[in-house]
């Protein structure tokens, strides 16, 4: 793999913010080719995100021209936008490792950059870890500024309203940079006059309205609501130009824009206005995703995660036989029979594998942007209502609506399927998308069903049977990645599965780790035995204690935590049951896990073949 | 204790929504008087929430006039506010057991009656579950109107906006009553031109606004910009009137209001215009909390939530030594020593015990109103940046910011304090708000640590801890109610701590249990010692295996679901450390508890001391 950026004129000199300050605007056009040049070539050889980062290569540059980091503070809310940030930040040479076991993340991480200040991964959270970098800054009477960067899509999450929310009233110095890279907003941008535009986001409009609400504020005839009146009339005219605008400015906000995100002088000009205001302000920027690339302009969402490709050949839509897939065509064949049936989504539709049930029944199909409270609760409200919601959601998405399943979907027993994809580990993404934590943080609740299937076939079997229970939630966690077929005959019960028998050990396995437990077992000569445990909760302790009895040792697998996991929960109710067989617990000891290949990790944490043999030696032999 | 309506001329007679439709708006408006008083007389036996239903007693009214319950469902956000329509529903009867042990609930539940759609309990939820009560209806071709009620508090919770930001796209038919009690959205109310207010909400004025969209959109030569742009300056007139208005009109609902929420004419009128729009739409009424008895409202803080009072005699704010108490006044000490101490809470700032905290340091005392991601992600910017935020939450609502504590604070190991009052069993509000769930959802986070003190000094040392902590977050779970000193000595260490040795039974008990514990101990002839476990992660293997060992049996105590909890993380320390002395759990069982004053409850489930000497005697004698 071809090392650093021998090839680049500019972007092999640029080791800091400072090389980049130094060039003209001639040749920072030239570095924005470069940049776009070196993403697609190195991204094609690792894989990663493509398509944002390709749109943000202006709207970085500007930053670290108008701004000094690491003294300024960038927030980059989502993160897997910031490989450009990460060019321009000394980290060019270390790209062929992204992503990988030990490399380069694709996320903004405080250990990898002192010019890295907050670590992301998850959506809409950049504004409210601004607001407290910037009060950090006041209570410590230090001097900086904190730029939180958020694009359109992280804006429907609620959180990032409740931070917007909170500095309309608070008024902190904190400034935001709105990526609008799809229009959902602004739909209206195209039309805009940019006469009109120049004018409201000139520094002299600003002044002239500061000006004037002041100044009246200080005649004692007139009543607040006269002011408030007269300030409105003043502002009146700014409502036909920016539509966008307008919520921003309700609530408090400086709105400056919308703006071309590929103009850099544009972005500058605008940038250095916005490091004037002395109060909340937010710069509306719209960019392209996928700009400067053809494919990737075409097909940004095909370009949005990608594995390795060939730069020269598009990328065609998938049709790979994952778990996501299962998922969505099992949802098809019940809805077909089923019309109360309904998917419900939160911006990731086709990634839960619902694109083709979406296109058959969109009148049934609910994605409702990036938020997963409002999903659940929802949800909640059409299962008590005669309606069958399957929600489908990767399992550390379904972390921020915790406490919605606990209070609107378990207290009421609501007929909810939580159809949680990416469950355990998900790969390159790393700390924050791995799905380790759901079955810890459903399983403590009331009236929680909890269904983990072996193979392809299994799910099936899950999603058929939850279709006509109505008793109260189920969810059903499933990996990311290749669905295999262990068995294709239809279960006929969700009860614990004994696949082999042994003479010495059970492994107690769940999800996909029982094809593990299948290949320990048949290298054992008879002694390791293999249960299938499909229903986490309520335990079938009777059915499980039949099986446990006869052996020496118990070893409990998931790809998961282990503190509230599937062993533990096995532990508790064989203790509560009298049996006495040692239970041993394999899993995720307690810490984050980083990035890297599936197998890489699994093998670095002992969930692998010959991890789980070496732990069978050890337990036995001590 | 006086039962039922004797004393009133027409409540009396209220047995269903019915019998409220016959009355005419001169006996409505003596119905009114009536129900605040019998609200005021009965609360004043029972306790319960008392500024908030009498601000709605017109506004509930007039939802049953014009609406149809139960075809037609309401949604109560929060629900405390839902006396009223308890009463209008056929429960008068039962308002002598409000909130108590199997009495009437002071929430909306669905098991209580037909006229009652979703529980709630916690703020922000009415605007989902109404939009899936909607679109169930449409999917199943029924016909009802589906109403959400929701306070300008809870407007501020980021899953209403995302409810909001969703219909205003969806456009689903879907009301929403915006009861506005605080003036906190539209600051110039008072202000309001009722004549343009009048034409602002209009059905004249509105089909006006219709057709002439509608009319210009037909005209092919007009491009769609130009036809926005007209549509604009012909709303353009009403951004003067409505402040509020102008913020849902931008997400897409059509906004009527605001109007007097005390003037049942006005109300009814509206209601009745509010069912013509086909669409989302909110109707904006201003109540005043505490409404017609003059006590509360002068004070409708105090009157917020109640005990038994004398109606005759004013409240006077508290002064009780409770946790929140010392939790407050340590704080103080704290932040007068090191002035990088902050406090930060979620509209729960008195009930808390800050508030003498927020007139000491108003500077660094942040309340961010209903909205717990953002207090904890903000936090985790502030830690991240050198101040140390103490955020102080009800544990039942620190639920809502799972996913923060996880990708936020605990991957980044920011040393960000989280103070969780109300943990455990917290009485009267039932269900919804009982905080057992804490610990597991906790303890499975790499980089936590969870404390639990046994008394008032040891809250008061493990707040001192935390605040010179900085290797990562620190949780610290409290009770409600009275703070017990146990032991008036500072603690050195944050050890298990033997306090009575036994010879046969061990209790490990953690927090308010560890009193329980050391009761039972007392009359065990010896027999039973008692270990108060106030780390409950990460746990001190060593010593626990030590204080273990000598025992028969091991018994864990703790005000907590059992499931993860406490007693789990023990039992799993000690199998992996290969003790197997047998360790039993008393906490609570896998399921919900209801309403009921904590002593009461804590005996349900055999959590008192008559309880625990029994569950001694069962596993002993087995």
């Amino acid at each position: 793999m071809e090392k650093g950026t021998a090839m680049y004129k500019y972007l092999n000199d640029i080791k800091s913010p400072e090389d980049l300050k130094k060039l003209s605007y001639e040749e920072l056009t030239v570095l924005a080719y470069e940049i776009r040049n070196f993403l697609v070539q190195s991204i094609s050889k690792t894989g990663g995100h493509l398509a944002s980062n390709l749109g943000v290569v202006e709207l970085t540059m500007a930053l670290h021209k108008v701004f000094d980091s690491p003294n300024d503070k960038f927030v980059w809310d989502v993160g897997h936008q910031a490989y450009v940030h990460k060019l321009l930040t000394g980290r060019c040479d270390q790209f062929d490792s992204l992503r990988q076991y030990k490399g380069l993340s694709g996320f903004p991480k405080r250990h990898e950059s002192e010019h890295d200040h907050f670590d992301t991964g998850h959506s809409s959270t950049s504004i409210s870890a601004a607001v407290g970098m910037a009060l950090a800054r006041d209570i410590r009477g230090l001097s900086y500024d904190v730029i939180g960067i958020i694009g359109d899509g992280a804006l429907t999450g609620g959180m990032a309203y409740e931070a917007i929310n909170y500095i309309g009233h608070s008024k902190n110095n904190v400034k935001i940079i709105l990526n609008d890279n799809e229009m959902s907003i602004s739909h209206n941008v195209g039309g805009m006059s940019i006469a009109l535009n120049s004018l409201r986001t000139s520094e002299n409009y600003s002044k002239i309205k500061g000006t004037t609400k002041t100044k009246l504020m200080r005649l004692p005839s007139l009543g607040q609501p006269i002011v408030d009146l007269i300030s409105k009339l003043k502002d009146s005219f700014k409502y036909f130009v920016v539509d966008g605008g307008v919520f921003f400015e309700e609530i408090g906000l400086t709105y400056i824009g919308p703006i071309n995100g590929h103009d850099l002088r544009q972005l500058v000009k605008h940038m250095e206005m916005m490091k004037q205001v002395d109060g909340p302000v937010i710069l509306h920027v719209i960019t392209q995703k996928g700009k400067g690339y053809k494919f990737a302009e075409t097909a940004p969402n095909l370009y949005h995660g990608v594995g390795k490709f060939d730069p020269f050949i598009p990328l065609k839509s998938g049709g790979k036989k994952d778990y996501s897939k299962v998922f969505g065509d099992t949802l098809i064949d019940i809805a077909d029979k089923d019309k109360n049936v309904v998917a419900i989504s939160a911006a990731m539709i086709e990634g839960t594998g619902l694109s083709d049930f979406s296109k058959l029944y969109p009148e049934r199909t609910f994605d409702v942007a990036i938020a997963e409270q409002h999903a659940v609760t929802m949800a909640a409200g059409m299962a008590l209502s005669g309606v069958k919601p399957f929600v489908a959601l990767y399992s550390t998405f379904l972390q921020r609506a915790y406490d919605q399943v606990v209070h609107d979907v378990c207290i009421q027993k609501a007929p909810v399927v939580l159809c949680i994809d990416r469950a355990g580990l998900v790969g390159n993404d790393g700390e924050t998308h791995h799905g380790i934590f759901d079955i810890s943080y459903l399983s403590h609740l009331p009236n929680m069903m909890i269904l983990s299937p072996k193979d392809a076939t299994e799910l099936s079997y899950m999603l058929n049977f939850a279709s006509s229970y109505n008793e109260g939630p189920i969810a059903i966690r499933y990996p990311r990645g290749g669905a295999y077929e262990i068995d294709s005959t239809l279960p006929d019960s969700l009860k614990p599965e004994l696949l082999i028998e042994g003479t010495e050990t059970l492994l107690i396995a769940t999800g996909k780790l029982v094809k593990t437990a299948l290949e320990v077992a048949k290298t054992s000569n008879g002694k390791v035995g293999v249960l299938n445990l499909r229903k986490i909760k309520p335990l079938d302790t009777e059915e499980l204690v039949k099986h446990c009895k006869p052996y020496k040792t118990l070893i409990t697998l998931e790809d998961h935590i282990i503190a509230g996991g599937m062993g533990e929960n096995v532990a508790s109710g064989l203790i509560r049951a009298g049996v006495s067989v040692p239970c041993h617990h394999r899993g995720i000891e307690d810490r984050f896990i980083e990035q890297g290949e599936m197998d890489e990790l699994l093998a670095s944490i002992g969930l692998d073949v010959a991890g789980i043999q070496a732990f069978i030696q050890e337990v036995n032999h001590v």
